[in-house]
C-alpha cells in the first residue's frame, strides 16, 4: 500500500502525468460531512499551474469530478473516489529525454525499481499526483472546519530571502503565497533572475494550524510530529522538516527552549504545538524546505538506461520555484494527518467508550 | 497499532520506565540469519546510561534476554521477542512531581490523551522506551550487514559548536560520539558548561548509511526519505530532520543542487542518497536534530493537573544532552527503515517474481 | 481502510449501485505484467448480469477503462486505476423502498451505522461492487498465470441438488456455472422454480487453485486458509466457508483425516492445499455457501426508519441464486488472495534476501 | 505483521512451544480499565491443558505475568505486555519426529517456507501459541463487560454426536464444554473411545455474543463475519466457520431464510447476528469446526527432510479431541474481533466527532 496515507482518514492516489488521468479513493469520510465541491475545487486552483510568471506555463484545468461517497451533497461513509482527467499531456516535450535519466529527478532510481518506465515527464514521480493530495485535503478541511481547526500556510523563504513576519491572510493574495509584504518582492526578483538563467530556486514553507484539539497523536510510532514530518518530507522535492524550533533548537538552552506553562496557556512556543509527539492545543507550526525545481534549462552531464554518458537538454514548461505550489500540498498533507489523529483518538479512554456505546445502543 | 514500526521488519515495542520491563517483538526477520547476542548487547551498551560525565549519572544495565525466535543461534522466521528488565528506578525520586506537567515534557499531553498517568518518570513517553528500540536496530544491522550495508552515526553539532570533518570511526570511541576530533573538547565543555548551569543543551546527529541498494523506497507515501524522516521526529526531543542538503537546499540554485551523473556515479551528492523517495545507490546522509532535555533543575512556571499554577522543581539524574545517546537511536531506526525497505523492495518485477517461484516451485 | 483488501497486492474499491461509477486501485502489482485489457473484460463479462433466466434481467454492460498504471500494454508498478461507469440505474425502482429497511439487506445495519443511506438500490452494500473485485482478480490471474498457477470456479450446490462429481471445464460452458453436467438440468429447475414463486435460493462454489507453490500463507494471524476464508465471507450473500474437507473433518477420527505422504506426493487430499496455514503444494479447496437472495418478490414485514412496521414488496430485477454470479467473485477473492501471499512470502529466508540483493547490486 | 490481529485492539504474539516463553502485546486497550489480573488467568485456567481425560496429560501452569500498560490496577492506553514462561518442555519426547514430517502438521510447509526448523514440538505452529490469544482475549472480555457484551461458548458436535439444545451455563460446568447434558456422556465417550484407540476425534464448537451494539463491521473489507470467519479459521486445525445459518442457508429459499423485522426486533435468527457484514444488534452466532488432532499414536506414512520415506510414531501427550480446549480459543478470538470493531466503529457519523471533539477541546 505504497500509495495509501493515513489509517483512519485515508487517502490512495493513482495516476501518472501522462496518463489518462490522477485521482483518489479517500476511505473513512465520516458520514454526514457536508462536501463543498466547489471549496475542492478552490484548493485546487490554488495549487494549479498556468496562472502568472512564477510557475510553469503549463495550463492544466485540473477539474475533479467525485464519483462516490456523496449523495445529495453530504458524505455516506463510503470512499469518496476523485479523479482529475489529464488534458494538457504534450508528450512530445518529452521525446528527447525518452531514455536519459535527469539529474535531480526520480527517472533513474524508478529504472532501477521497477525496470520499466513511462518517459513522458516523470509518470508516477512527478509533482502532478500532488493535484490528488490537494483534492483530499479539502475535504480533510471541511472536517476540521467543523471542529474549528484551522490549517493556512504560505512561502517565508525563497532562496536567500526571508520572511520577518508572518501574514497568512496576506499570503493568500499573493502570487507566491509570500508570507511577509515587505520582502515578497525580493522573493519575486530572486524567482525571476532564476528563471531568466534557466535556472530554479529553493524555498520554504511554514505551514500553521489553529485550533486543534490538545490529545491527538499516537505514541509511539504515530506521533502528531513524526507523521507529519513523513507526510512533508513525502512531497516532492522537500529536503527537510522542522517542528517548532526545528534545527535552532539544537542550539538552545533547556531554560531556554522549556515553554513554561500559566493558566493562560503556554508562555513560549518553541514546541511547535506538540510534546511527546502528541497534540498540546498549542498552534502548532511546520516548516518545509524544498530544494529547487530539478528541471532546468541548462545543459546536465547524465546517463542513459544504456550507462552512457550524455547530456542532458531540458525543454517544456517548468516551475522556477517549486516550493510555491508545494505549499499548498503540504498544507493539504498537513490537514490530511490531523484528520487521521482525530479519528484515530476516538476511543483511547475507557469512560469515552462506554459512554458513546451506552448512547448507542 | 500506535507501537510498531515498519511494515515487513516490524517493531511493537512495551514497557515503561519505571515498570517491570520494556522490550519488543521483532516480527519479519528473515528465517536464517545469525543472531550474535553479543553485537546487540553491545549496541545497548553504547546507548546505556551512567558511563560518564556526559550522560545522566542513572545506571541501567540494560540486559536484553531474547525469548522467542531464534533457535540454535539462528533466526526462525517467528517473531523474536525481546525484554529488558527494569533494575533501577528510584520511584521516589519522581514524588515531588506526582501531579504537575514537567515543562517540555509529555506530562500534561498524556494527561488530556488518557486521563490517567503513570506520575514516575515519564512512563511510556521516556527516552528509556528507547533502548528497545536499538535492540531491534541491532538485529537490522545484523541483516544489513549480510548485503553489506552499514549504519553509523555521530554528534556533529553540540549548542553553537559544529563539526567540520565528519569522522565515524573516530565517534566510535568519543564519550560524546563526536564526529570531529577538533571540535570535541569545546562541544564537551558546553555540555559540561549546561551541566553545571543545572541546564541542558541541545545537540544534532548525522546518521550516514552506505552500501544501500538502488531502488529502495516506495512511492507515493511510503518512500525512503519520509519513513526516515517520520522515524528520526519520532524519537524523543527531535525537532528536526534533513536528507542531504536540507534546510540548505531552499538557499540553492537548481544549477548548483542537482547532481550530475558520470559513469563513475554522481558528480555531487546533495540528494543525500535518494531520488523521488527511493534510494539512488549514493551514501546516504540524514541529520537529526535534538531539543535540550527538558529536565532541567532550574525552577520552571507550570500546572498541576487541578490546573493551579505551581512551581516545577526537578530532582534526579537526567542527561544533560539528549543528543548523545539520542545518535544511537537514530542509527538503530535507521537501520530498521533499511532493512524494513529491503524487504518490501522485493517483488516489485514480475520478472524477480517469476524467477523466486520457478526456483522454489 | 475498510475498503483495501490485500497487504501487498492490494485493491482498494469505489462505488455504489445507482452513483455515477465503480471501480478499484490495485496497488502492489509487480511492474512488467502484460495487462491483457480483454481478458479483463471477459472476466467481467463472465459476472454480468442479464445473459439469461437464471440471473437478473437488469443488463450492465460493464465496460472497464484503466485509468492508470499501465504503459503500452505493461504495469509499471504504479497503482492501476479501474473505473466501470453505471449506465442502468432504474432509480425509480427503488422509490418505494426508500425509507424502509429490507429483510435480509444492509439497509438497517448501515443506516444505523451511518445515520445516512443512499437508498437507491443498496448502494455501497450493493453486489454490484463486487464488479471492482472481479477486475482487480483478473489482473491477479494474469500474474498468477505467469508463475503456473490456475483459479477456477463453479457451483457444486443449489438448494438440496448437489453435484457428485467436479467438471470445471463443463462449468465454464454451463450457464449457471454447474460443475456436474448430470445434476444441472436439476438445479436449473430449482432456480426457475424459485423464481416463478417470486422466491430465491441458495447455492454453494467451490473455488479451487493448481499450481500453487508451497510456502504461502504468514503464521500466524495471516494465514492462507484464515485469509481466504475472510476474503470469502466478505462476499455479498456468503455464509460458510469451508477448507478442505471442511465441516465435515470435525466428524472424523484422527487416523481418517491425516493425510499421509510419499514420494508422489500428498495419498488423500483432506486438508485441502494447507498445513498449518500454509500452502502445502497440493490442490486448494475452498468451498463457498451463498444464502438464497434477500430480495423476493413476496410481502415481508419490516421496519422503516421511523421504527413503523411497514410492509416490504419489492419490485425490480433480482437474481433467483446469487450463488451463481457469486462464484466468479469468489474465484477473483481467491487470485487476489493468493497473488498477495506470494509477494508477501518472498524475503522469508535470508538466502533468498542475500541472493536478491548481490543480484541487484 | 504476520504476527499481529486486530486493527485498534491491536495483538501481537510470540513464542515457540518449547522456547524459553509465549506472550503477546496488547495495543490500543484503552485508558481506564480495570485490569481484573485473577480473571486473566482464569480465563487461561479453561484452557489449560491436564486438567481431565479428555484433553492432553501435559501440565502447564500458564502463569501469566502482566510487564506494562497497567498502573495501579487499571490500564493506562499503553502496550500490554503479558507473557508466560514455559515450565514444561519435554523436549525429548521430540527427538524421534526431528527431521520427519508429522502428517496433518505444519512441520512440512514451514520447512519449505522457512527453510530451517524448530523440531521440538511445532515451535510457533503449536496451538500453545493460543494462550497468548486467551490472555488478550480476556481483556477484550473486561472491556466488553462495561459495554454490556458478553462473550461465550460451548462444543455442539463431537464426531457424530450433535447437541439439540444449547445451554451456556451447563457448558461452563462441563469437562468437556457440552453445550447438551443429553449428549454430554456420548460424547465424552466418543473421546475416550478414540483415544483408546490411539486416534482422535474431530468436534465443533459455537461461539455465541450477546448484546453487541448495532453497527460494527466496517465495509466492504473488514466486516465483521468476515473478519470473525479469519479469526476462526486462524484457529490451529480449524476447517470450517459458520455465520448464523451458515452451510444450511444454501439449502433454503429466501422466504425461508429472510428474517423479518418487527418492533420486538427480528422475528428469526437465520442471519447469526450481521446484515451486510455488520452487526444488527441481534445475537451473533458463529460455528467452528476443528478437524481431529493430527497427533496420533497410529503409525503414518510421511517423508523426512531429505525426501525419504519413512513411518511416523509418535509418543508424548495430545488432546484426543482438540476441539474443546479450541473453544476456549474461539471465544477469546470472538472477543478481540467484536472489541476491536467497536474502536474501529467511533467516528463513523460526523456529528459523533463533533460531539467528541466539542466535548474535549
Amino acid at each position: 500500500m505504497s500509495n495509501t496515507f493515513g489509517k483512519r482518514f485515508c487517502m490512495t492516489t493513482f495516476g501518472e502525468s501522462h496518463g489518462k488521468a490522477i485521482g483518489c479513493i479517500l476511505d473513512g469520510v465520516p458520514a454526514g460531512l457536508e462536501i463543498d465541491e466547489e471549496f475542492i475545487q478552490s484548493e485546487l486552483d490554488r495549487r494549479k499551474p498556468g496562472k502568472n510568471a512564477y510557475a510553469t506555463a503549463r495550463k492544466e484545468p485540473d477539474s475533479v469530478e467525485i464519483l462516490s461517497g456523496v449523495f445529495e451533497g453530504v458524505s455516506t461513509g463510503t470512499p469518496i473516489a476523485m479523479v482529475i482527467y489529464n488534458t494538457n499531456q504534450k508528450s512530445k516535450d518529452y521525446s528527447n529525454i525518452k531514455d536519459l535519466f535527469r539529474p535531480g529527478h526520480a527517472d533513474f532510481t524508478y529504472w532501477e525499481k521497477y525496470g520499466i518506465r513511462d518517459y513522458r515527464g516523470g509518470g508516477r514521480s512527478s509533482a502532478r499526483e500532488t493535484a490528488a493530495r490537494v483534492a483530499a485535503g479539502a475535504i480533510a478541511k471541511l472536517m476540521l472546519k467543523r471542529v474549528g481547526v484551522e490549517v493556512k500556510s504560505g512561502i517565508f523563504k525563497i532562496g536567500d530571502i526571508e520572511a520577518k513576519e508572518y501574514d497568512f491572510e496576506y499570503a493568500k493574495t499573493s502570487e507566491i503565497f509570500a508570507l511577509d509584504p515587505l520582502v515578497e518582492s525580493q522573493q519575486k526578483e530572486t524567482i525571476l533572475k532564476a528563471k531568466e538563467a534557466h535556472d530554479s530556486i529553493g524555498g520554504a514553507a511554514l505551514v500553521r494550524a489553529t485550533g486543534v484539539p490538545v490529545g491527538l497523536g499516537e505514541p509511539i510510532y504515530y506521533k502528531l510530529d513524526a507523521v507529519l514530518a513523513e507526510a512533508m518530507m513525502g512531497i516532492n522535492a522537500v529536503k527537510g522538516v522542522e517542528i517548532g524550533e526545528g534545527v535552532e533548537s539544537a542550539k538552545l538552552y533547556g531554560s531556554e527552549n522549556n515553554d513554561e506553562m500559566t493558566k493562560e496557556g503556554f508562555v513560549t512556543h518553541h514546541a511547535g504545538g506538540t510534546l511527546g509527539g502528541i497534540s498540546s492545543g498549542d498552534t502548532l507550526d511546520i516548516k518545509v524546505y524544498f530544494k529547487p525545481t530539478p528541471s532546468i534549462f541548462k545543459p546536465m552531464k547524465t546517463l542513459n538506461i544504456h550507462g552512457e554518458e550524455v547530456t542532458c537538454e531540458l525543454k517544456g514548461r517548468h516551475d522556477p520555484c517549486v516550493a510555491i505550489r508545494g505549499s499548498v500540498v503540504a498544507e493539504a498533507m498537513a490537514a490530511l494527518v490531523i484528520a487521521d489523529m482525530m479519528l484515530l483518538n476516538m476511543g483511547r479512554k475507557m469512560d469515552d467508550v462506554a459512554r458513546y456505546y451506552s448512547k448507542n445502543v
